[in-house]
């Protein structure tokens, strides 16, 4: 099989810079407006991107004065983005900290399953301390206790959604038998977080198990993307990041028996993009004039690394104590870390980096060729998979990607020219796992 | 205002009748094909009825060697449903002993966004023994337990509803402010079982909350009803028991300041539909013929009743000794106390009362006109809103109504010919709830 390139898209409701809500005749509900999305999904399944993403936050997070933040709960967002598109894959995110394994493997499941096969999960260790406060948590947990939490939740997902053989399901009429209940099987699970019993109520998914995603960037993050994850999303800021971060992931990997080939490696990526570099730099000139200063790429930068801007000089290059941290609490500590790491491998000043990230994320401002060479490049090197975009305002960011940058990734011959399966496994081009009842299955959850 | 008739349809999987699945030329897995719910959702959109509804049990529950069960999440495969239709309301059950209330919350709402104000959230206090094998509990709460848990989560479920006032989103582009941070409220909720912060990151519903409704018969269950409940579906099988529950809801309202001419009585009915009385009673004998005798009706009315059928005189009037119970602790006592009651009321044989209902639910055998008849008859006297089908089977069974006997019911005059409304509260004529943080709103949960 030929190596591919994957794009995700992640909608980031008006978009990922946090000025996109304002840029001139933007409706402001649109983060909360579900056709807005669609339109988002519709234009990447357009130009046959592998899927759309949706973040989440399960709290009002971060300044809401200054602008939109995580509102409509993904996985019934991606539902009903689902049921709108034909081919395009559809993967939220759902934490493992403050659901249910039954209920969260059975929603990821249903839209397995509404979605004909198009369908991921994205497993998140939420720790953001206003989210832990809507569930009965005064404080956050420990990181070891969220990630054994995450690593038992997991295997209990993936064992949940092998409770039906297939075949299971005989619809024998003249028997009047309608399922075979000898090949459905209990999870029987019992562990340090969980006692769950099963079987799922859902047979199994029609690629096989849902796709699962992983999105931490700090050591346990990796360990877990290395055990269970078939595609990663995370903030990688250079190369050196990219190549530091695979390394790492292919040695967690093996740990389990994997092979790093098998993980797709997509990390996220805000283009700014004009037809010349001088209307790609106005773009983003005009997205950082619409918010106060406290939102702009200044202040973030500075709040990623947990200093204060009114007292740091944005012009002088950080200094190992200013990049020493500790991180904030506020924001996963794999941002700290990749923002801290090319700040100091670059002799890099605050402007220096806020020029180079949005949201956290990898930015690049400039032309159609531009963005196509970068992403190429990279990809080419063999450093990453491809990339989870999260273009700087929407929609208009993915329809100059999709009308500008997609066909010229054509022309060289790195992405397809439409869907050539049906299942986001097979846009990725994974495998159909096989299920933990069968010899070669991963056993996810350990059995009673 | 004049009064309504109003119809939900309960879309249960292949149909109401655990025959249905067996009936010639059916697909064995319609059960989870959203495609097959949604032409179900599309006929009863074209039939203008107020809205589909799903019930629930989070569990691999009753046999499934005999025939389909629960299975796709209710609250994916409603925002499924509500992404291809335009009118129709979706109602969801969610459970309120195996849920988290923030989560919940913020499904509901996100649906009646996505929908703009058709979503609705049956609260149900779940008790089944094997949903709490799945959520880590060995056993079963006691029933008050679950319904003090319903009570406070369904109250926090309201105030978080609230948490964002209409004009909180203001988007001046100008100074730069997105939202009034002053107008989105905590909940700041300490109860006995739940500690939630809030607020929510949703603003709020398109139809001022999504409608609230409850579905349990017993004691605890009407008084949360009488408390909270927008519209009830519960069973109810002859006129008293429709008369005495409605008084008995009508009392629990006023307990809390209510009347019950605010609530929509809506019990179900399963109507088997021919166009003579003959054709009608051999549907009903094709849907028994196909089923195991363990799934005929016989078998689970004597389940119900706590009954051995193999050791019951089908044909003998139930003793009293046969009817004091215990209730049977699969089932709800809902359904074992309207069983045995109308029972003792008629002299009822089991083959008596297996005639009567379906799946624990009033069923009427006969003609487009006999159906028509009894929706009338007891919508007139005043002892129901309307009703909540439950199909014996699908599609065809709704088909055979919305072409057949809504427009007997439109001819009469007391249904409608079209939508006249866009939200669940339009075609339910229930009136868009203050907000608590208004003088004249309900509190819901107790605010710190």
């Amino acid at each position: 099989m030929t190596r591919r390139l994957s794009l995700l898209v992640n909608i980031t409701g008006a978009g990922n810079h946090p000025g996109a809500w304002a840029l001139p005749g933007r409706a402001p509900d649109a983060y909360v407006d579900p056709d807005h999305h669609l339109r988002v999904a519709r234009t990447a399944e357009r130009g046959a991107l592998d899927g759309v993403f949706l973040a989440d936050i399960p709290a009002l997070h971060g300044d809401i004065g200054r602008g939109p933040g995580q509102a409509l709960e993904p996985s019934m967002l991606l539902t009903y983005l689902a049921a709108a598109t034909e081919r395009i894959g559809v993967v939220f995110t759902g934490s493992t900290t403050f659901n249910e394994p039954y209920n969260l493997a059975r929603r990821v499941l249903s839209i397995d399953h509404a979605s004909r096969g198009r369908a991921g999960w994205n497993a998140v260790a939420t720790f953001f301390p206003g989210a832990a406060r809507n569930f009965g948590l005064g404080t956050v947990l420990d990181p070891d206790t969220r990630y054994r939490r995450a690593e038992e939740f997991i295997g209990l997902v993936h064992r949940l959604w092998d409770s039906w053989e297939d075949g299971a399901l005989i619809a024998d009429t003249d028997g009047a038998r309608f399922a075979d209940p000898g090949r459905i099987h209990a999870a029987d699970h019992t562990g340090e977080f969980f006692d769950v019993a099963g079987p799922l109520n859902v047979p199994r998914s029609p690629q096989g198990r849902p796709v699962t995603v992983q999105a931490g960037a700090s050591p346990p993050g990796v360990a877990l993307a290395g055990r269970f994850a078939e595609a990663v999303y995370t903030p990688l800021l250079d190369r050196e990041a990219a190549r530091d971060y695979r390394a790492r992931l292919a040695g967690q990997a093996r740990r389990y028996g994997r092979e790093v080939s098998g993980i797709r490696l997509l990390p996220g990526l805000t283009p700014v993009i004009g037809s010349t570099e001088a209307e790609a730099r106005a773009r983003f000139a005009a997205l950082e004039a619409g918010v106060h200063q406290d939102a702009q790429q200044l202040a973030r930068v500075a709040r990623t690394l947990g200093l204060d801007p009114a007292t740091t000089d944005p012009e002088a290059p950080l200094t190992e104590a200013q990049l020493s941290g500790p991180p904030p609490d506020r924001l996963p500590t794999g941002f700290f870390r990749t923002h801290a790491e090319i700040a100091r491998r670059e002799g890099l000043s605050l402007a220096g980096l806020a020029a180079r990230t949005i949201g956290g994320h990898r930015s690049v401002v400039g032309t159609p060729e531009r963005i196509a060479d970068d992403i190429t490049g990279w990809w080419s090197a063999g450093l990453v998979d491809g990339f989870t975009l999260l273009p700087d305002a929407l929609p208009d960011g993915l329809d100059t990607f999709v009308d500008h940058v997609v066909p010229i990734l054509r022309e060289r011959g790195v992405f397809r020219h439409g869907y050539t399966g049906t299942t986001l496994r097979d846009h990725l081009g994974l495998p159909v796992p096989p299920s933990s009842y069968e010899p070669s299955g991963e056993k996810g959850a350990t059995a009673r």
